[in-house]
C-alpha cells in the first residue's frame, strides 16, 4: 500500500506561504489544457473524483498500456490481478489501517448477516496478502509480484482537493512484491531501473530540468506515531534502503518521520515548472505486513519463512502524474500520447473527390476494416494500429481549420488539394514545423506507426 | 444503466425444481477450471467480490480489450469515458434509483460538509447523464456514444451469489447512445450488428446450439410496481422496439413486466450447456432519464430537443460472460485468449544449448528486448505482440511434462532436443492434434502472430 506524502503538504504550504502564485499556476495551467483539450470534468455530486472525457480516457488509457508493457518484461515480470473494492472491516483491523488509517477511509454499509462495516479500499496491499496466503509457495516461486490498477478511495478533507494532484478517487499502477530478505536488494534496484526507464527514457522529465536525472529521491523513515511494529525492525529496513542507495551512488536526502505505517520508504520528487516538488514513484519496504497475515514460504530447507513486502509505484497516482505532464508538455503532447493526432483537411469541401480521398486516408489510420452498408462484419483483428485522426469538412476557409487544428494541439495536419488529388497523395505537416511533406497514404500510416512504437 | 434479469431468478428456480443438477453442474465445471487453471478465487472477507488471479486478469482483459476495439469502429463509434463511483445521494434521487434500487445499493459514509450519504454505483447513467449535460450540444454531434468498463456494486442477498454469475461486484462493457428520435432505428439495429459479430462470428456461440443464432431476444416490457413514468411514453417505447425486431424478422418472445424501471429493453439470452438461458447482452430503450436529467441538444431548427437514451451491453457483465466462455470451451481457450498460449520443453534439461535455445524462443515470443544485465534499458515498443510462453526445465520426463502441459491446457507444444537443436528448429505440436510440425522461430512468431489477430 502507498500513503500519500504527507511532508508534500507541508511543503505546499511553505511554498504557498512564500509563493502563492505557484500552485495555483500549475492547476490553472492545468485546467486551461484540460478545458481546451476537453480532458476531464469535475462535479459537485462526486468531488474529488473525475470524469475522464474521451480525450483524457485516451491518455490515461495510452498510460497504463506503457506501463503494463513495461512491467510485464522478464526483467520485471509483474502479473496483474484485479481485486475487490471492498473488504469488511476485520481485514483492516488486521492490516492496522483501522487503527492507523481509518479518517482516510471511507466506509460502506453492508447488508451482511454478521452486518459488518466495510471499507472502501484506500490501498491494494492487504488484498494482495490475502491471495498470496490462499496458496502455498516455494522459495523458487519467489518472487511473486502482484501489479493492480484498481481505483482507490480516501477521504480527504474537501479543502484538501486540488486538481488532478490531491483527489478522492484515483488510480495507481500499483505493485507489491513477495521476496525473501536475499531479493531485496536486486528488487529494489529493478524497481529503481523502471523508474529511470519511464521518467528519464520516455518521458524524459530529465530534459526539462535540465539534470541528469529527472527525479530525486527521499528516504522517508518511521513517523513518530501512528506506526507499528518494533523499532529495531524499523532501523534495519532503513539501514537496507539506505545502504542500497550508498550502492548505487545515487543521492538522496533524508525525510524524518514521513514513511508509511507500516514502513520506510523512497519517495521519487518531480519538479514542476516552479520548481514545486510532487510525490510521483515510491518504493516502501515492509517487514509488517507479512507478520500482520502471517505470510510464508517454504525455504530450501523444507522450513517456513517468512517473506518481504515490497510497495512500489512508478507513476504512483495516474491522475497526479497526468498534472504533471500536461505541464510539462504544456499541452503538446507527443504524438503516441495524444488524443488529437492527426487533422486531415479537404480544401475544397465540396470537391467529392478531395474529400473521398481525406475518408479514405481516416479509414486506413482509424483501424477501420467495414464499411458503413457491410452485411455480415468482420472483426477489427487483434492489436490493430489505431490512430486517432479527425477530419475538418466545415466548409470554413482552410487558413481558418489549420489554426482550429494547431489551437486543439493536433500533432499532424494533413491536406488534400487539387495536385494532391490528382497524384493521390498528401499535404503532411507537423504541429511545430510548417514544413509540407508529400506523403501517400502507406508512408504516413508507416510513419505513425513507427512514432507510436518509440513512444515519441 | 443495466439492471438484472429478475426473469432469470425465475427461471433459474424453475429450472432447478426440476433438474436440480443444472446449475450446480454449470457452477462447479466452472470452479473445477478455474482451480485448475488459476483463474480466480474468492474469499468470506469480501462475498461476491472476485480475486482475479493473473491466468484470470490475462482473459478479462483480452475481453476487454476485444471489445474496444470493435466499439471504436467507424460503425458504431463508441468513446471511452472514466467516471467516479461514488454520488451522492442527491443524484440518485434524481435518477429514480433512490425510490427503487435503493435496496441494491451500498451506501457509503461520507464526511462532507453536508453529510450527505454517497451510493457506489450499481449503473454507469446517471454519471453519463453529468457528462453529457456539461456541454452544449447541436444535432451535428448526435449520436453521442459512451462507453465504461468502470467497477459496479450491487447489494446482493448473500444466498444469491453464484460464482462468477450472480456477483456483488462485476464489470460491464457498458455503453450510453445519447440520439434523437430519428436515429432510434438505425442505432438498435447497429447494436445488434455488434452482437452478431461478437456471439456468432468471434465466439461463434451459434457452432454449440447448432441454431443460426446463437442467441434468442427477450422483449421485456413494463414492470407492474417500480417504474417511473407515464404509461403512453411506456407503450410508445415497447412499440418502437417491437417495431425494429418485426423489421428485421428476429425471431424474440415476450417476457411481460421485465423491463427496468426506466425503460423496455431486448435482452439476449444464451443457453448453456443444459439449456438453461442467461442474459448477457442488453439493449434499452429509455425516454425517462433524459427527462429526470433535462438532457437537451440543439436541433436544426434552433430549437432545443430532449434525446433519446439507449443503454446497451455486449457481453453484459464481463464476469458472467467468462463463466459461459469458461463453460463453452470447457477450459480449452483459442489461442488468443488462453493464458497459457505455448509451453517450452528442452528434452534433456541439463544440455546448455537446447535450454539455451528454449530461452531465445521465449525471450522472442514474450516480446522480450533487454538482456537481464543491460545497463540502460529500452522500453518495450508500443503494440508489440506478446504471448503467454513458458518453458519447463524441470528434470522430468519429456512424457510427463508434455502431459503436465496438455493438463493446463496449453494450445501449443514446442520441444526441443537433439535434431532441432543441431538444426536451430523447433518441434511443434497442437493441444488437439499430436502431428508435429518443425518450424523455424521466425515461422513460430509469425503463425502465433496470425492466430491471435484473427481471434483463433
Amino acid at each position: 500500500m502507498i500513503q500519500r506524502n504527507t511532508t508534500l503538504q507541508l511543503l505546499a504550504r511553505r511554498l504557498l506561504a512564500t509563493k502563492p502564485q505557484h500552485a495555483i499556476n500549475q492547476a490553472s495551467l492545468v485546467q486551461e489544457i484540460a478545458a481546451r483539450q476537453k480532458l476531464f470534468i469535475t462535479d459537485p455530486i462526486s468531488p474529488g473524483s473525475i470524469f475522464f472525457l474521451p480525450n483524457g480516457t485516451k491518455i490515461f488509457n495510452k498510460l497504463i498500456q506503457f506501463m503494463k508493457l513495461q512491467q510485464q518484461q522478464l526483467l520485471f515480470q509483474y502479473n496483474e490481478v484485479i481485486t475487490p473494492l471492498i473488504y469488511k472491516k476485520s481485514l483492516w483491523e488486521k492490516s492496522g489501517h483501522w487503527d492507523n488509517y481509518q479518517d482516510d477511509m471511507f466506509k460502506v454499509d453492508g447488508t451482511d448477516v454478521s452486518k459488518e462495516t466495510y471499507g472502501l479500499k484506500p490501498m491494494n496491499c492487504p488484498g494482495h496478502c490475502v491471495m498470496f496466503n490462499r496458496f502455498d509457495h516455494s522459495y523458487q516461486e519467489l518472487p511473486i509480484r502482484y501489479t493492480d490498477f484498481s481505483p482507490l478511495h480516501r477521504n480527504e478533507a474537501s479543502g484538501a482537493l486540488s486538481g488532478l494532484t490531491r483527489l478522492r478517487k484515483f488510480h495507481q499502477d500499483d505493485g507489491h512484491i513477495f521476496c525473501s530478505k536475499e531479493q531485496i536488494e536486486s528488487e529494489i534496484i529493478n524497481c529503481l531501473k523502471l523508474i529511470d526507464l519511464c521518467y528519464n527514457q520516455v518521458f524524459k522529465l530529465n530534459k526539462t530540468s535540465g539534470a541528469k536525472s529527472g527525479y530525486s529521491i527521499n528516504l522517508s523513515t518511521r513517523p513518530t506515531d501512528h506506526y507499528i511494529g518494533d523499532i529495531q525492525v524499523w532501523n534495519h529496513a532503513e539501514d537496507v534502503l539506505k545502504s542500497i542507495l550508498e550502492k548505487l551512488d545515487k543521492p538522496w536526502q533524508l525525510n524524518e518521520g514521513d514513511g508509511a505505517f507500516y514502513g520506510p520508504k523512497l519517495d521519487i520528487m518531480v519538479p514542476d515548472h516552479n520548481g514545486k516538488f510532487y510525490q510521483v514513484a515510491t518504493i516502501q519496504l515492509d517487514f509488517q505486513l507479512p507478520q500482520r497475515f502471517d505470510l510464508k514460504f517454504k525455504n530450501k530447507n523444507n522450513k517456513y519463512e517468512m517473506p518481504i513486502m515490497i510497495h512500489r509505484a512508478v507513476f504512483g497516482s495516474i491522475e497526479r502524474f497526468m498534472a504533471l505532464l500536461i505541464e510539462h508538455y504544456e499541452g503538446k503532447w507527443p504524438f503516441w500520447l495524444n488524443p488529437c493526432q492527426a487533422m486531415i483537411i479537404p480544401i475544397k469541401t465540396d470537391d467529392t473527390k478531395q474529400v473521398e480521398q481525406c475518408r479514405r486516408l481516416r479509414q486506413r489510420l482509424s483501424g477501420e476494416i467495414n464499411e458503413k452498408d457491410t452485411e455480415i462484419l468482420k472483426p477489427v483483428p487483434f492489436n490493430n494500429h489505431k490512430f486517432n485522426v479527425d477530419i475538418d469538412e466545415r466548409s470554413e476557409s482552410v487558413g481558418y481549420r489549420i489554426k482550429d487544428a494547431l489551437f486543439k494541439d493536433y500533432s499532424y495536419l494533413i491536406i488534400v488539394g487539387e495536385n494532391e488529388a490528382a497524384t493521390n497523395t498528401f499535404s503532411v505537416r507537423t504541429r511545430e514545423d510548417r514544413t509540407v511533406h508529400n506523403l501517400t497514404e502507406d508512408q504516413i500510416y508507416h510513419k505513425f506507426c513507427n512514432i507510436e512504437r518509440n513512444y515519441e
